[in-house]
C-alpha cells in the first residue's frame, strides 16, 4: 500500500503491533530484573509487575480480535534500546550500593515507553470509533501507571531511609 | 572502578550523560518533525519545543558544572531507538491522512522518555543532597510534562474535530 493511502487504521495496527511486541520483550526481562534486585520490595515489585504484564499480552490479544486481525508482533526498537540500557546497568552496577536505583530508573524508563503507547493507542481508538479497544487499552494504561508510582514511591523511601 | 565499588554519584553522572546525549538527539529530530507536520499547530508546537530543548541542554550544562563535571554525553541507545521508530513512521505514514497523529505519538514516546530520566535525577539528586542540581533538573521535569499534556490536547483536538 503507498505510504498516502493509508489511514489511521494502518497506525492504530502498527502501534498495536509494535507494543505487543514491546510486552513480551519486557515478560522476558522482568524475571531477570527481579533476580538481580537487592531489597525484597524490589523483587516483589517486579514479580508482581510479570503477572500483570502477562495479563497485558492477553488484553492485547483481545484488541486484536475485537479488530479482526491476528495477533502479531513488530520488531520495536524502543522498546529493546530502552532494555539493553537496563542490562548494561545491571552491569555496570552489579553488587554496587546503587544497583537497585538503577533497577527502578530503567523499569519506569520501559513504564513511561508503554505509557506514551497506551495513551496514543486508547485515544485513536476512540477516534476510530473501537469502544471495545479503547477500554481494554485504558485498563492497561491505568495500570502501568500505578506501577509507575509504586517505582516512584520505591525511589523516594530510599532517599527517606537514607536520610533517617 | 570495579562495580561493585560504584555508588550513586557515578550513576547519576552516567545518566546525566546518557539524557545530554539525548536532548542533542533530540534536538536534532525536532526540525524534521516540524517540516513533516501537516497541520500549523503541529509545526508550531515542534518548533517551540526545539526552543525550549536548547534551554534543557544549556541547564544539563549548568548540573554538569554544579558538580564539577565536563559536560559530555554518552550513547543513549534508548532515544535512539525511539527517534528511529519515529523517522520510520514519517516515511511509511508520508503524505498520509495520518502523519500528523504518527507525529505526535513519536513525540509523545520522546517526551515520556525525558519524563521517567529526569523524575529519576531529580530524586537522585535530592537523594545526594545536590539541591541546585536538584531544582534545574525539577524545572526541566515540569517543562517536558507540559509539552506532553499539549501534545495530548493535540492529538485530541484531532479527534473532536473529527466528530464534528
Amino acid at each position: 500500500m503507498a505510504a498516502k493511502e493509508k489511514g489511521l487504521e494502518d497506525l492504530f495496527l502498527a502501534t498495536l503491533k509494535d507494543v505487543y511486541y514491546a510486552e513480551k520483550q519486557i515478560l522476558r526481562a522482568l524475571p531477570k530484573m527481579a533476580k538481580a534486585a537487592e531489597s525484597d520490595e524490589l523483587r516483589q515489585a517486579f514479580e508482581k509487575h510479570r503477572a500483570e504484564t502477562e495479563g497485558h499480552v492477553e488484553r492485547l490479544e483481545e484488541v486484536f480480535e475485537a479488530i479482526g486481525k491476528k495477533a502479531q508482533g513488530k520488531t520495536c526498537e524502543a522498546i529493546q534500546g530502552i532494555i539493553d540500557e537496563g542490562k548494561e546497568i545491571m552491569e555496570d552496577f552489579a553488587e554496587s550500593e546503587a544497583l537497585d536505583a538503577g533497577l527502578i530508573a530503567a523499569a519506569q524508563a520501559v513504564e513511561h515507553y508503554e505509557i506514551s503507547r497506551y495513551g496514543t493507542l486508547r485515544t485513536w481508538a476512540q477516534e476510530l470509533g473501537l469502544t471495545e479497544a479503547a477500554g481494554l487499552l485504558e485498563q492497561t494504561l491505568a495500570e502501568e501507571k500505578k506501577t509507575d508510582q509504586a517505582l516512584s514511591e520505591l525511589a523516594e523511601a530510599r532517599v527517606n531511609q537514607k536520610a533517617a
